[in-house]
């Protein structure tokens, strides 16, 4: 039997913290008197009410969780933060579909930043302000998610990759996962503050530069301005928020090692490595063929290359450009880059770079082995052999993440869209980005998707978010029998 | 060391080969004389003559052919093909370029159907059943090549596909292996023959009968029309097509059990039970989506869906229709068809259909392991386990695809062309299908590519064809080594 109890009563401890962070909006709504703060007051004593009831009323074992109740809790916990979240968008009046309001809750939960907003900034500021605090929150959600829930679940195997973190000896970030936690926060909540200020110290006002550093640490791309981050027109801004956005896609634990100087241990992580590494050889890349097509000069190029390339790849999905109007070889350049994603253990979504990493290892090895058909070639990862279970879960991955992006593709273009808007717009949900090309390009949005679509997108948002394993998991019977 | 001599030999019996193919053309050229007899007479006496040198004076010792050799064999010989197969287009100065040829005839030796002949009208009849003929003798060199040798060469593991074929026990289709080829092709042959006579009882003249035939069971796609079968407008003629390029995209051996009576064995297939469901699936989603879409009546639907579904997933790319004008639904279903294939042992390209159906069953193993992590559920594929190391391989062999197609489809993009020419051009060159879509739509061609295009395009339906691994492992240094 499912133990539904401790589910419920830690699904009410955590609408009770959302309830919390609701009426912690109310001050910054009264302070710009825009008229939103009794739809925060009022949304957030719901949640308040209903957490409560559920944490405090349901008597629960804590010792009854096991892996399946684990499962139903952090999905359960991504839907209810984006039903009870939605809610001050549709008190307010300023999204009033539900439908919407839960879209563009849920494009914050998963940090993803696809929207269905025509008019951002007609929007009061503690909306504006709630819309990028459901990024920064969702993002606090993903790192705990990833570093130390998924690996207990054993879901993709993910605790191979982050072997590094729990554990008993000496040298591993720390052994009790609420202190992992925690330090963890803490670097989080430390760069979003360092970005804050240099933000701040640029064209930004202090509202602004707090909305797009809660954004761009949780790799989320919500802007509070229609042109996004092209609003902003001084370079300063658009290289610092590129270093952020590179940062918020670095595994976050090996943050904590560099504010301990230990950086052997930064540059020794292959996937590390191979995340800059990608990046560089992509930015320069862009960069030529920017200066080629559009005439742009070097720094010019540099800049608008360097935004664009890191914000797809972290899945940020901020834009400084329209890059649909960059030529056939970046428009596709782009779309293949939509299957990159973040580091493990980063905020950022998508493929990953280190599944990536192992895939190019593997293929090398497979290649290797056409010669030596009996020859044992074991792939490595930071200098150990990685265990054959673990490449054979990660082509599994990359498989159902590429048969889900063509499967949803038919269900988007069955809704009357063209083939492009149809792919990039399921390649950009599931992998958390964004905008995408065609009718979801840079300067568009989701707004004109029927509700069907806009239910659906939500759902591929959180099965991206969620390293698709922890939902799939819950579509099938046997999960829920004995 | 290896040994070029045996290579050579081999390369020069082929040649010979080819040159009398050649020959057996003059009289056909000289009957409708139209004045390319010449051309064959010419080109096929080099052959010959090259042919005849390689195969009397290389003195080698057929002991030393290894897995290296045959490698190198196989591949080669699919170059040297083209190279002499090229020749009479360009003598006769039908197609004056090389490159052109030479495209054209690899697209035929590949099975693919590309072409880059704007008016396939106006070549004479002896070209035009040259043409056609590449297809067919590269689908029986096909047969040979995925029954006989890939097995031998352990490529891909495909000798784990095809274990029901050599082998001493008694129920096998024949223990040795020339036997087992010229089985296989007199099937081959006797079908040709068969749909011709079909064919030429309907609307056809006997020489457009034979030519249809041929690019039919080799899943070619060649026709002799500019519009293809569209030119052809009785029912009948697309029926009967039809059904033969179902049977060209079945595994060979399965004919021979069904002609011998063991219907058993055909039915007790999964990848043939897998093959026709997923037609019978397909088609009929094509046909109520087209009666939607289109207002044609049911038959109309049902006739165009099943031609058009069969064409793409046997990988032989005729078109009655110009399905780019289908709306974007059936559009982008037909792009993801691209990634289908016929079945192996079959002429069919592509992914194949044994591989895709390991790969669902894999997945619905792998999200029953989410629930039991610890549980062994192996795959079975007819009623026996398929060791690992087979699904493995062949997730290796889709990460190589799909990172093939998005490398080759940037390459192409480079060339000026937007992302659906650029992927459905890659898609439909390395899978041997033939048209695709935007600008290598069913009613355009690949004329337009430049000179490295055309190059490129011959390497990817070579890359294809062979499988990718029989070509990518002669890419390594370390092939040639000791």
């Amino acid at each position: 039997m499912l133990n539904g109890k401790i589910i419920f009563k830690i699904l009410g401890g955590l609408t009770l913290l959302e309830g919390i962070c609701m009426i912690l909006i109310v001050p910054v709504a009264l302070w710009y008197g825009d008229g939103d703060a009794m739809a925060f007051l009022i949304s957030g004593l719901i949640a308040i009410a209903v957490g409560l009831f559920a944490y405090l009323v349901l008597k629960a074992d804590r010792e009854n969780m096991g892996r399946r109740e684990g499962f139903l809790t952090v999905t359960l916990s991504w839907i209810i933060f984006s039903l009870f979240g939605a809610l001050p968008f549709v008190i307010h009046g300023a999204i009033p579909t539900f439908t919407d309001a839960f879209f563009e809750t849920m494009s914050g939960f998963t940090t993803t930043g696809a929207s269905i907003l025509n008019d951002i900034e007609s929007l009061p500021h503690g909306l504006l302000f709630w819309r990028s605090m459901t990024q920064w929150l969702g993002g606090m959600g993903i790192i705990v998610l990833s570093i130390a829930i998924l690996p207990l679940l054993k879901i993709g195997n993910m605790q191979l990759f982050t072997a590094e973190v729990p554990g008993p000896t000496p040298d591993k970030l720390h052994p009790k996962l609420k202190e992992t936690a925690k330090r963890l926060w803490l670097i989080y909540a430390g760069f979003t503050a360092v970005e804050t200020i240099l933000l701040w110290a640029g064209e930004m006002n202090f509202f602004d530069a707090v909305c797009h550093s809660f954004t761009t640490m949780a790799t989320g791309g919500y802007s509070t301005k229609n042109a996004s981050v092209a609003a902003f027109s001084t370079p300063y801004t658009h290289y610092i928020i590129t270093a952020f956005m590179v940062i918020a896609g670095t595994n976050f634990t090996l943050a904590y090692f560099g504010l301990h100087g230990k950086f052997r241990k930064i540059i020794k992580n292959e996937e590390f490595v191979f995340y800059i590494s990608f990046l560089v050889v992509a930015i320069l890349l862009v960069t030529l063929v920017l200066n080629l097509v559009t005439g742009f000069d070097g720094e010019k190029a540099f800049r608008y290359s360097a935004f664009q390339v890191v914000s797809i790849v972290s899945t940020t999905g901020f834009a400084t450009a329209d890059f649909a109007l960059w030529g056939p070889f970046l428009t596709l350049f782009i779309f293949v880059l939509m299957f990159t994603g973040g580091s493990s253990g980063s905020t950022g979504g998508g493929v990953k770079m280190v599944r990536l990493l192992l895939l190019a290892k593997n293929s090398r090895s497979e290649l290797r082995r056409l010669i030596h058909p009996n020859a044992v070639i074991p792939v490595r990862l930071n200098h150990k052999a990685v265990p054959q279970q673990l490449i054979y879960n990660v082509q599994a991955f990359m498989v159902f993440y590429l048969l889900i992006t063509g499967f949803s593709a038919m269900i988007v273009s069955a809704m009357g869209y063209d083939l492009i808007t149809s792919l990039t717009s399921v390649a950009a949900t599931l992998g958390n980005i964004g905008p995408g090309l065609g009718e979801v390009g840079p300067s568009l949005n989701y707004a004109h998707f029927p509700a069907f679509g806009k239910w659906f997108f939500s759902f591929l948002m959180l099965l991206g978010r969620l390293e698709l394993f922890t939902v799939l998991v819950l579509l099938q019977g046997a999960f829920y029998k004995r």
